[in-house]
């Protein structure tokens, strides 16, 4: 029999209804607040026409709105599509269709960028809507799908990853018995709620009834004055955000309060965490993606000294393994980094060949490689070969190399990752331009953003004669930096 | 598909080996020691035969090697039944035989006590084994039966309730989420691991990766001495333990990091949580049961003042209601108290009769008589109406009935609680004799002695010319107080 948990949100508003849910800027609800928001935007939505099942898109910036629109989705039993709103009108447009939404709810400000045969609500539309009796969900059902996320891959193409209640659940719990669980825990989301790194810190407020604060867009000095004041005592950072943090604190240091900042998104530069070290800051490296609905492996602070640079061990109901060519790695020895757990995806929204492939036996083939120590600690070299990770957003080589190849004067297009300051990395463009056709690298980057969001455009464009290719001339993304002219290697 | 957690000590052996799992009075044991005594001891338990899905008893006091055996034989994947070692011969027998189990593991000075035809193991015995290499279970499912306690119930002929790894699991996240999750908790198990109360220590342990300090039998000094030392934040007792704690207690006061004694074993007197309440004891009263794998509504602190004498609300996962004549009852209204959750059983061993009748549509009929109130907190009336709950123990009034018809001068007997300062309520027994037959009340109790466990023995026992019943002959235990002389009411 599947399991099912009592609608939490409605729970929560039920065990402990005076509790504070979240904060903003400008105030505060309880969970019964929340509650009570959450079923009269439910009515709305049903009021147009939101049914139970619907697939229904969110093109929204962080704000308790936008909470209450998911919660209400799921009150009213329907699955709820997360759009970054860092997309183009074109990429959000081809996941729309790909996923078959019905209804996109969106910010003001951003529902001209919604383009397509999709009813769009805006949010002063929902706010003034009429309320409609709709039937609210009790129970959460495991095997219900809560969300979708769409992430690229190595093929380009951006899939819809399933999100079932179940792996929600148990990403809330994994992480509670990993980091502990304390009366007086504020998790700060400065992270968007449309990546699971965010969503994950609202599932966790509901299940844990836990304080959240929500940011609409990172602060680094808001977010040092939130931890310095008491009241943020966790907050989730990708290395960019952190290293703008340490940047904005100066001689300061963080209260005893502050109790865990969990740095995903990518491996972290070794020197920003021996600045963290040496300013106390008690950083817990965690890997995890989409498809594991946040955290499956976390490093903690008591390892950081001597595991430096590790994501960790996996979170208590999961497991992870390295194979290489097949078979379970040695130690030291590096691989494709396996995960399994019930915190990780069913599968691909209509994928059933892709799911096929990073699904089998039961274990989920993250394409990431890495390897273990003789203490089981992970340590990650690469997310997914050739992708790159830019501020905490995925960014995968191949869809920019198509939108490259989309223009008239590129024959070849090779995208890869080069190491920058501020944001991690940032994609490089490798082009072999097509003969009799002559094009600048300003040029292109004006044709990328009009198919690309901002932080998937190259920093860089070399012409180059050729591009690296093995026998069956697959492209040797790895190789691509040896391209770049020898002055100019590392300066970028 | 069943969800299946990796093997809970090997998990935590892996993830946090230097952890300290279990202290008792002489040493201490690392997750990583304490999963090495566990493999030998499973090695061992593997050379006298025990193999995967046989039932095996453990007839044990408290101890580190009782907690060894329990998770040595579910390393193997034997299923665990737990036995209250104040049973007598006469009534282990029976349960060992209804059970059929194979094998009982026994302390040595208890083993004696084993009648009939299973093979004993003795520690000692059991110590002295060489080791046998056997498979061990590498993931715990959900729905495999863990664990057997057996119950009386209103028919008095004990039944077997089935506990999953889903149960134990799902309650100590329940009580996780409720009570929080710090990383110095350690929980005293002063309470036996053969009743719910102390093995959901026991498994709280492993999955949080929590100390614990197990006492082999109650000792209010030095479980104040743990507390106020600082070593022990978290203790489970029932009232006449409490009660003791206090008297010694005396003017002292525990310390902050002392954060929950969580109360259970029947509705507490109000005099003592006002005790609790001027010297500032963080009581939690808690309902729970073996059939709920232990609590399954506690309240908060933070209600002790406002809600005094209830039991709270349901744990995140679960639900609660009172019926009455087949309906949901209003708030304040009397009615039997009806509960749901993944931490409830799935029914009683070789009992689909008693199993369909107490779970009806995915609830559990407790039997126990209770109320809700207009917030939601529940009060907990009566435990299963003639259910006499003696210092924690459960006593069922038709068991002991059942042992004084068998004796050849008695016609009739009834069998209820009456209020006991030290144990909360004893059985007293009402007795209509057999025309021509004498018999005294010391005989009677002497009889009572060579079937029943102390704490089951009648503390008083009344002649009566006649018992009262209803129309149908039913045995109205609830007026049997009234037979009591008046010059004794209360006295007693």
């Amino acid at each position: 029999m599947q399991t099912s948990i009592p609608n939490w949100l409605m729970q929560r508003a039920f065990l402990t209804p005076e509790r504070i849910a979240v904060y903003d800027g400008q105030g505060k609800k309880t969970f019964m607040e929340l509650h009570e928001s959450v079923m009269k935007r439910a009515r709305q939505l049903a009021n147009t026409g939101v049914r139970k099942g619907d697939i229904v898109a969110i093109f929204m910036k962080n704000s308790v709105a936008m909470i209450e629109c998911i919660h209400a989705l799921h009150y009213i039993g329907a699955i709820v599509l997360l759009q970054n709103t860092r997309l183009t009108s074109h990429e959000l447009a081809w996941q729309l269709k790909d996923s078959g939404a019905v209804y996109v709810i969106a910010d003001d400000e951003l529902a001209d960028r919604i383009e397509g045969n999709i009813r769009v609500i805006t949010m002063s539309e929902l706010s003034a809507l009429p309320e409609e009796n709709v039937e609210f969900q009790q129970y959460y059902h495991f095997d219900d799908i809560a969300t979708i996320m769409y992430t690229s891959g190595t093929t380009g193409k951006p899939k819809g990853v399933l999100q079932t209640y179940e792996n929600h659940w148990w990403s809330a719990i994994g992480s509670a018995l990993n980091l502990g669980l304390n009366e007086n825990d504020c998790w700060l989301a400065a992270v968007p709620f449309f990546h699971i790194s965010g969503l994950s810190i609202m599932m966790r407020s509901v299940i844990y009834g836990m304080s959240m604060y929500v940011m609409r867009a990172f602060d680094a000095k808001k977010a040092n004055e939130l931890i310095i004041g008491g009241k943020v005592t966790i907050m989730s950072v990708v290395s960019a955000m952190l290293q703008k943090m340490i940047a904005d604190l100066g001689e300061r240091r963080y209260p005893e309060t502050f109790r865990c900042m969990l740095l995903g998104g990518g491996p972290a530069p070794k020197p920003l965490l021996e600045v963290c070290k040496a300013k106390g800051i008690p950083v817990y490296q965690t890997y995890g993606m989409t498809e594991t609905a946040s955290q499956i492996a976390t490093l903690a602070p008591e390892y950081s000294l001597t595991k430096l640079g590790s994501a960790g061990k996996p979170l208590f109901p999961s497991q992870l393994r390295i194979e290489k060519d097949g078979q379970v790695a040695r130690p030291y020895e590096p691989g494709e980094i396996v995960v399994k757990g019930p915190n990780v995806t069913k599968g691909y929204l209509h994928r059933p060949d892709a799911t096929a492939k990073a699904i089998r036996g039961g274990w989920f083939y993250t394409g990431d490689i890495g390897y273990i120590d003789e203490d089981g600690f992970l340590y990650v070299l690469d997310r997914r070969s050739d992708l790159i990770i830019s501020g905490g957003e995925n960014v995968y080589p191949a869809e920019i190399e198509a939108v490259l190849l989309s223009h008239e004067a590129v024959e070849e297009a090779g995208v890869t990752g080069i190491d920058d300051e501020t944001w991690g990395q940032v994609p490089c463009a490798f082009v072999k331009r097509k003969r009799g056709y002559s094009v600048t690298v300003e040029q292109l980057k004006q044709f990328c953003q009009a198919h690309l969001a901002k932080y998937k455009i190259p920093k860089q464009i070399y012409f180059v004669d050729e591009l690296p290719r093995n026998a069956s001339q697959k492209l040797l993304r790895h190789q691509l930096k040896q391209l770049i002219p020898n002055n100019e290697n590392g300066a970028l």
